[in-house]
């Protein structure tokens, strides 16, 4: 079950006094939040509305929404990160009570030897130590990544990767707590090392090399078929915590030095139907968020600023690299 | 072919010497924009966006993702309205030069007699004359209403028909220049007149009465739906012009009189999609833009403004009356 931390909300309300508040929260967690809502305009009867538009993470958390709703506290929920605020928004944990004890022990007979570091989301951090000691306790060498910016001690988001990265060196393989796929493709695809899921739902032990892998090949044929392409488009994302405009426009002068023709283009939310408006652009190079590329389907190449690194140097006539194998995907 | 008044743009550039500039516009005239784009950057040799965001008119120009941008002037191109700009927006020209000649005497030999009233969108104003002079040669007694507010003379906006309600009591009938039976089934419903569709590149007169007529069955539907809900969810429109707080806390009080249960809601595009992320509503009002209601499909009853006050009196167990019989749907 979610756990928001109510009293952290209830605490600054208490203390601003606020006319109304707002409150977003992904997917995930969007009934919890509402009910949260609920619980405050019973509390301290004033409107507290729900921001039901997608929030990805601390880099989307849509202080623009709450400014022009003119919500007196902006609450960003379950999006932990190092900080207690993240610009004037309140950043609030939402933690996930599911035990890891049974999983946390499969793993260890699983893994029998090895070093292995543990990273996770938001939702889990706080059963990392846990998590830790059962495995040491088990035989399994384990440690933790430090962090880094907005970053916990052992925390990943889908694009910074930190504490899996500094170890790379260190350590034989990830676990990541937690059913995200998603977060353990990122560790597998920025470490190379082979990454498991501790699905504490499915009790369940899984390997997702093969899912990075398959996300690695899709982005490096987009790559390819990028370079091909004459006319480019370049989208700036409007979220406020994606805006790269400068890396944006950095790619157009490189691009154009290579003989390429580049148009300039922004977008709150870059999915395949918006770009369907887009006329005459071979592809498209978004430099909001890399996950948009790597784990969405387009009908034309659209490459991440990794990707975009990759295909200037395919474009030079040299090896992509490894383009992925980074701490930070920007 | 759409024409973009570029004078007018590139006077703006000349004047205000700006790093950078951003454009949208609706999606059909988006290939004509991005060739505006690169003129610019041709001409004045700085970066020009194009934001390719929806932008349904006036109430929606994004100016919150220019300002996001950066960009020393935002135009808006293809949303005529009467004053030159909104909020720090150059709102600018975009005409269809399409001609009318040849449907508007197809039309004047199918309606015969009567007093027709002409309006029109944006993309069309500039013919509205030479087609009341066609009219009025071949016998058809024919009248211009006058703009109100944003609307210039015979221009209506989806949610928005001063210069055709104000002559209600005066025609017989309404014909709309242009393709969009969107706009001309608003005429038609706003005043329960035959509207007529001049669609000048079918060359074809056509009735959109029982269009009209089927949006407003399926609006009156979802409100004797919604009169069964016990949870509504009142959701607030983010897009600047598109914002209704007091008017969505004002539904809130009425119908938590009426003994509902009320949660507050913000998004920036009101998609079912979005809507299917909450749970336990089983009724929305949406108070951002009234054709998100009477145009879209959604799994569950998602009210506008003037459907809700039809609501309000089947809930004071009334007649819901003409509840879309009215000059602005807000």
């Amino acid at each position: 079950m979610i756990v928001i931390d109510e009293e952290r909300i209830f605490n600054e309300i208490y203390a601003k006094k606020p006319q109304s508040v707002s409150l977003n929260g992904p997917e995930g967690i969007l009934a919890q939040v509402q009910q949260t809502a609920i619980n405050i305009t019973r509390k301290f009867d004033i409107p507290a509305f729900v921001i039901a538009d997608a929030t990805w993470g601390s880099c989307d958390i849509n202080e623009s929404g709450a400014r022009t709703l003119g919500a007196g506290i902006h609450f960003n929920i379950g999006h932990t990160v190092s900080m207690d605020t993240v610009g004037n928004t309140v950043m609030v944990d939402a933690y996930d009570d599911v035990s890891f004890d049974s999983v946390a022990l499969k793993c260890a007979r699983l893994l029998r030897s090895g070093i292995v570091a543990v990273v996770t989301d938001s939702q889990h951090l706080h059963q990392i130590q846990n998590v830790v000691k059962i495995l040491q306790k088990n035989g399994i060498r384990t440690i933790i990544g430090s962090g880094k910016g907005q970053l916990n001690d052992g925390q990943v988001f889908g694009c910074e990767f930190y504490p899996a990265t500094s170890l790379r060196d260190d350590v034989d393989s990830y676990v990541f707590l937690g059913q995200s796929n998603f977060h353990a493709a990122g560790v597998a695809l920025s470490t190379g090392k082979p990454t498991y899921v501790l699905d504490p739902y499915f009790n369940e032990v899984r390997e997702v090399s093969e899912f990075a892998e398959s996300l690695r090949k899709k982005a490096t044929l987009a790559i390819y078929k990028a370079a091909d392409a004459k006319r480019f488009g370049i989208i700036v994302g409007l979220k406020e915590g994606q805006l790269s405009k400068v890396v944006g426009l950095k790619f157009k002068r490189e691009l154009e030095s290579l003989g390429k023709e580049v148009e300039m283009f922004a977008l709150t939310d870059i999915t395949n139907e918006r770009l369907l408006n887009i006329r005459n652009v071979d592809a498209f190079i978004q430099v909001a968020c890399p996950r948009i590329s790597t784990d969405n389907r387009f009908d034309m190449p659209v490459l991440s600023t990794p990707q975009a690194q990759g295909l200037l140097r395919v474009l030079q006539g040299k090896d992509p690299q490894e383009y992925l194998m980074l701490p930070h995907w920007l």
